[in-house]
C-alpha cells in the first residue's frame, strides 16, 4: 500500500505537465470548443481541476485524519469553474493546476501517511464509507477521467473531416461514460 | 481548409511532449501492464504510434501526391511494434517518436500544400477512396485515440483501488470502441 501511494504520486505529479504540453497555446478549436450542450471545453476541465485542487482532494485527505467518519466530505460543485475561470486565458488556468497540484503533493508527501492511515475511514455524502486509500486512488483516476475526456472532445471536432477513417477511430465512437 | 491544415499540425507538434511528460519514468503499472489478453500497455502504443512515423502517415501522404489512385496505399501492420520494440525501454520510445515525429512535420511544412492539394485522392486498401485532407486529418485524431486508450488502460490498473468511486469515473467504464 506504501508503494501503491509511490505510484500514485508518481501519476498525479505528472499529469499538470502532460496537460501543459498538449493544451498549452493551441488554436481555440482545441481548447475552446466543447461536445454539445450542458458538455465541457479543454478549458472548462482545467477551471474543474483546479477547484478539485482547491476543495476535493487534500480537504477530503484532511477530514478522514481528523475527523474520521464522523463529519461527512463537504460535497463537491461540478459547475464550479463556471464562476471561477471566468475572465482567465487556458494558459493562466494551467499555470494555477500546476501550483496547485504541486502545493498539494507537497503537503500530501509532509503527511508521512502509514499503511494503517491508508486504511482510514471516512463518510462521502453520497457513497457512504470510504477510505483514505481509495480517496487517493481516486485522485489519479480522476486525472485519468479527464485525459480521458479532453482526448475525446478534442477528436469531436474533427469528427467529419476524417471521412471514412472515422470507422477505426475508436475515440469518435465514445459517447462518454459518466455517472 | 488551409487554417484546418495549421491546426491539425498544431496538435501533432504537442501529443510527442504531451506523451512524453506523462509516461517518462512513471512505475511500470502504469506503463507495462496492459488490460488483457491482446491488448496494448502504454509501451506498445508507443511503438504502435512511431511504427505509424515510420510508414503510415507521411509516406501516405507522398503515395497521394505522387500516384493519386492508381497505387493503393500499403496495408499497415497494427502489431509491428511487438517485434521492433523488442528490447528497447520506454524511455528509448519516447525519445524516437518525439524525433521522427519533429522530421515528419518538418517535410510536410515543407511540401507547402495548397487548399487544391487537401483534396487530392488516394485510394485505401480497404476504405477506398480518401483524400489528402482526410488523411491529415485522421493523423491528429489517432494521436487522441491513443490518448483516449492510454488514460483507459492507466486507469484500469487502479479498477479495483478507487472502491465506490468506480461508479463516477467514467473512465472505468469504457471498454473502448475499436473496430
Amino acid at each position: 500500500m506504501e508503494h501503491r501511494l509511490t505510484e500514485t504520486i508518481s501519476l498525479l505529479a505528472r499529469t499538470p505537465a502532460a496537460l501543459n504540453a498538449l493544451l498549452r497555446d493551441l488554436p481555440e478549436i482545441w481548447t475552446l470548443r466543447n461536445e454539445g450542450e450542458k458538455t465541457w471545453s479543454a478549458f472548462d476541465v482545467i477551471g474543474h481541476l483546479i477547484h478539485g485542487e482547491r476543495t476535493d482532494w487534500m480537504p477530503r485527505a484532511k477530514r478522514i485524519l481528523e475527523s474520521g467518519e464522523s463529519r461527512p466530505f463537504d460535497p463537491f460543485d461540478r459547475w464550479a469553474q463556471e464562476q471561477e475561470s471566468l475572465g482567465q486565458s487556458l494558459e493562466q488556468l494551467l499555470d494555477e493546476f500546476v501550483r496547485l497540484r504541486w502545493e498539494n503533493l507537497n503537503e500530501l508527501r509532509g503527511l508521512n501517511l502509514t499503511e494503517q492511515d491508508m486504511e482510514r475511514r471516512g463518510r462521502h455524502p453520497a457513497l457512504g464509507i470510504v477510505t483514505l486509500s481509495q480517496l487517493l486512488s481516486t485522485w489519479a483516476v480522476h486525472d485519468l477521467t479527464h485525459l480521458h475526456q479532453i482526448s475525446r472532445l478534442m477528436a469531436y471536432q474533427y469528427r467529419n473531416t476524417v471521412g471514412p477513417w472515422g470507422a477505426y477511430l475508436g475515440v469518435l465512437q465514445c459517447a462518454g461514460h459518466s455517472a
